[in-house]
């Protein structure tokens, strides 16, 4: 696939908001031509699905600015700099629902915005849940909440789990809970 | 979840790049402080899932340049302005791959990037199939090619579907022809 690669001709910031960045490339394409290319720079993000002994997954309502709504999502957070994507995990798992988990588990890494964002997202099971002390972080309002994964597949069936990274979540745990993946 | 949401105070865009473009809105958040929210505004995409006579699925390599790889997905692109997701659908299968579908059925709408873009993509089956004639955009670069439902699932578990609009289509593929939903 070497063939579709594009090649830096330069490359600078050309935004720096209070939180989003921006990078504008000029590549040379397959074509022989000169294109602009825009994308995001992201630290990355870890998200954990933190099941209960009782079989309940822990889950967060937020709402999101960006679409005016709130959100059924699992606790995730981003990376700072230069941090281990588990250690993401622990922490914003600690700061977002108040549990520490004892056993986790990669599952895979996903990329949410391949057209205009260098974002990736690792994502972890979360196993052995012991409750220690929510921390939000300044800004940050959440209500936490415990779902059974068969209603959290019927949400996602009914189109009310549209955040992408808790969906694919949700199809992962439920593979797992069938022992299809594991 | 009315007490989640945040009222704006303010709203402007503060970054029109040649592709992107930035709103930075200030709210006042239930804790009844002022907070800055900066987001992508984006006018919203089509999927289409389209599914061969022989049961394979067509898909395109891509090279995207936010990541710098190449990435396996289904086909799908932006709405132009006021553009109905169907009729996107419909112009970028035919555009992208060069095929006309008979077909249609509406999946589920997502999310990807709700933590700093209003952007929603619909997700399409697309059947009964016609090969017309392809024709990209200026400066797109894609390789089409046919994917059997099975081994598409087998490279979302090894990780090799990480685009997360694909990874969901998959996922709901596999739903459909397990007859789990429909």
């Amino acid at each position: 696939m070497k063939h579709l690669f594009e090649k830096i001709l330069s490359s600078r910031q050309i935004f720096k908001g209070r939180y989003l960045k921006i990078e504008q490339d000029e590549v040379q394409a397959p074509d022989g031509r000169t294109y602009v290319r825009e994308y995001i720079k992201h630290p990355g993000a870890a998200l954990m699905i933190p099941i209960l002994p009782n079989g309940k997954v822990v889950m967060v309502h937020q709402y999101r600015h960006a679409l005016k709504q709130v959100f059924l999502e699992f606790p995730a957070g981003k990376r700072d700099k230069g941090e281990d994507s588990l250690v993401t995990a622990r922490r914003e798992l600690m700061e977002e629902t108040g549990y520490e988990a004892k056993d986790w588990k990669f599952l895979t890494t996903i990329h949410p915005v391949i057209g205009y964002s260098d974002e990736h997202i690792d994502l972890y099971l979360a196993k052995d849940l012991t409750h220690v002390e929510q921390k939000l972080d300044h800004g940050e309002f959440l209500e936490v909440t415990e779902v059974d994964p068969k209603d959290l597949m019927q949400l996602v069936q009914e189109g009310k789990v549209s955040d992408v990274k808790t969906q694919i979540a949700a199809f992962w745990l439920d593979k797992f809970l069938r022992g299809e993946w594991n």
